[in-house]
């Protein structure tokens, strides 16, 4: 089948794009002697993240319980990262079940969330590798202090049922070196462990070696781009491998279009200058909202218009929303169908 | 169950709530005499169509063909009406096989949406029922002029396979009257038929009356209310029916707090202030951003800080992509879970 047959709104993966990002992204961590954790909640997919671990990933990092559920049960036993509070005797229960099954790791910023592991992994006889989240400067989630992360480490090091495996942080350009060095100081002073230090985000993946204290990555959208990178300069169209495709519905004016693809195909995500995605084919387009079922697009600046029952390719401003609206995504090479892949780990929010 | 014994981030609605929302809105179509004709895509679920239809509803509206399917698979036949331009082979295909279970009208708003509809019914041997939309100055879909409404009208008419039932349009103030008063004079002046005239959207909804041309008027979020609505006065915080039950997991700092629930919870949609919702036990608190998995909260404005663990309830900035996020919703009454209902038509974009 051809990429034509497919009736829009859908999204598609480019398979020779998606590639090569993986080669270059991975022969980088490779080169430089950094760990590289992939952040699977892009794709959500069993498919791509088997991929990633192919290509030499040392893991994977995965952002809710849930989603590391899906990729344990889809047969991907590997090792696991959760930056994230896990909060609640639910959550805990399913936790200390997952832990006996795959080496998985989490992240904490509060006395309050340690606690919690602690019991758990007590009550079920499991330990728990644990990592403080520290905040970069950025007002993000993680300890506000590096004292304050300092504390919460000698704390977890104390706890019994948990095992102090080092620090993250998020996101870390190069310019957030300094405190990986000051809180590896501070943590080499008390004794501390720190096996795992942790840095992520796409956009500055691949500075990644300008912060030589790493022991490891995450990223996720560095396998398909998207308009925020687009602009960044992170990733060119070509690279950009994700992408929505939509027909042209409505065109009741030489100043607007309408497309078949809304929020519902491309989330509700937007880039900074509140557009909601770079239309390939008319790059002077500027998708400037959408409601549920509708792409409402200004065509003002277009030197040529689009007509109705035309096809267009749309980067959205935001992958990992984009992937999670759809139960699908159509992997393509050369303008054919290549693969259908389940989004498995869609909507998983616990 | 107790609504505090189900794991966070959910969504639920308050059905003492719902159905108060549903005398008070459906009571006042009857008392007007005006047909009222529930948008399904707010709510997505069968559960709640029925309800709409045994309150009095005359049909449903659905935004995609996929929404019809999955309501006419369910066993709701009843009058449809599409109001979206239905273009390409295989959607029209699926409509012509969907006009044979239930009557279906469908909104066009070009020559080459009506030809292609014309096209597909000749060839199925069926009628398709169509209405034209009217742009109502807002820049959205819709024939752009009065004059252009009319002469697509006369092209439906004259067109093999179709019905012309009259005109739309999105949204409907009472500023609008004067273009539904018109748009009939064209219509009657060249002998077309309107039995439809039909107006929109729950901003307006309780002051269809003074546009006494209306036949019928179609509603989502009236049921539910919503950040939006909130903020406009149409619904109190104890009308807004459908909230987000999150979790505080991280609180850095006094001046944030981070929730369990981000975009995959409410959507990445956000108020015209660029809020995500509503917090209910902190009204002064302000959800300023959404990564996937966490609600990010400025707290600076609390004369009393949320600590981690408690729970809150958001009243998303806009219900109906929040719904489409979620497998099911949590229906409640006074605290206790009394449905779990499975979203039916979430993801359906095609």
């Amino acid at each position: 089948m051809r990429i034509e047959d497919v009736d829009t709104p859908f999204v598609m993966v480019d398979l020779d794009a998606l590639e090569a990002n993986l080669v270059k992204y991975h022969t980088y961590y490779k080169e430089h002697g950094i760990g590289f954790r992939p952040h699977i909640k892009t794709h959500k997919t069993l498919a791509i993240s088997r991929m990633q671990l192919e290509a030499g990933a040392v893991g994977i990092t995965c952002q809710k319980l849930g989603e590391a559920e899906v990729m344990i049960n889809g047969g991907l036993v590997t090792d696991i990262l959760i930056p994230y509070n896990i909060i609640g005797k639910q959550k805990l229960e399913r936790l200390t079940a997952l832990v006996r099954r795959a080496p998985i790791t989490v992240a904490v910023d509060s006395e309050y969330t340690a606690l919690g592991l602690s019991e758990a992994a007590s009550a079920d006889d499991v330990t728990i590798g644990v990592i403080i989240e520290v905040e970069m400067g950025f007002k993000r989630t993680g300890v506000a202090t590096l004292e304050g992360s300092l504390e919460l480490a000698k704390v977890v090091d104390g706890l019994p049922g948990l095992e102090l495996k080092g620090f993250m942080g998020f996101p870390t350009p190069p310019s957030t070196r300094a405190l990986f060095q000051e809180m590896i100081a501070l943590l080499d002073k008390s004794g501390l462990p720190h096996p795992i230090v942790s840095g992520g985000g796409t956009g500055s993946a691949l500075l990644a070696h300008e912060i030589p204290e790493l022991t490891e990555y995450r990223a996720g959208e560095y396998l398909v781009g998207g308009q925020y990178h687009l602009k960044n300069g992170t990733h060119t169209v070509e690279q950009c491998s994700l992408r929505a495709v939509s027909t042209v519905i409505s065109r009741p004016a030489d100043d607007r279009m309408f497309l078949d693809a809304g929020s519902k195909t491309l989330s509700a995500s937007a880039y900074t200058d509140g557009s909601m995605g770079h239309i390939v084919e008319y790059p002077d387009a500027i998708i400037n909202d959408a409601s549920e079922e509708h792409g409402h697009v200004d065509i003002s600046a277009c030197a040529s218009k689009p007509e109705i029952g035309e096809r267009i390719q749309i980067i959205p401003a935001h992958p990992c929303p984009c992937v999670n609206e759809h139960d699908e995504l159509i992997a393509v090479r050369n303008g054919r169908v290549e693969a259908v892949w389940p989004v498995h780990a869609r909507g998983k929010i616990r």
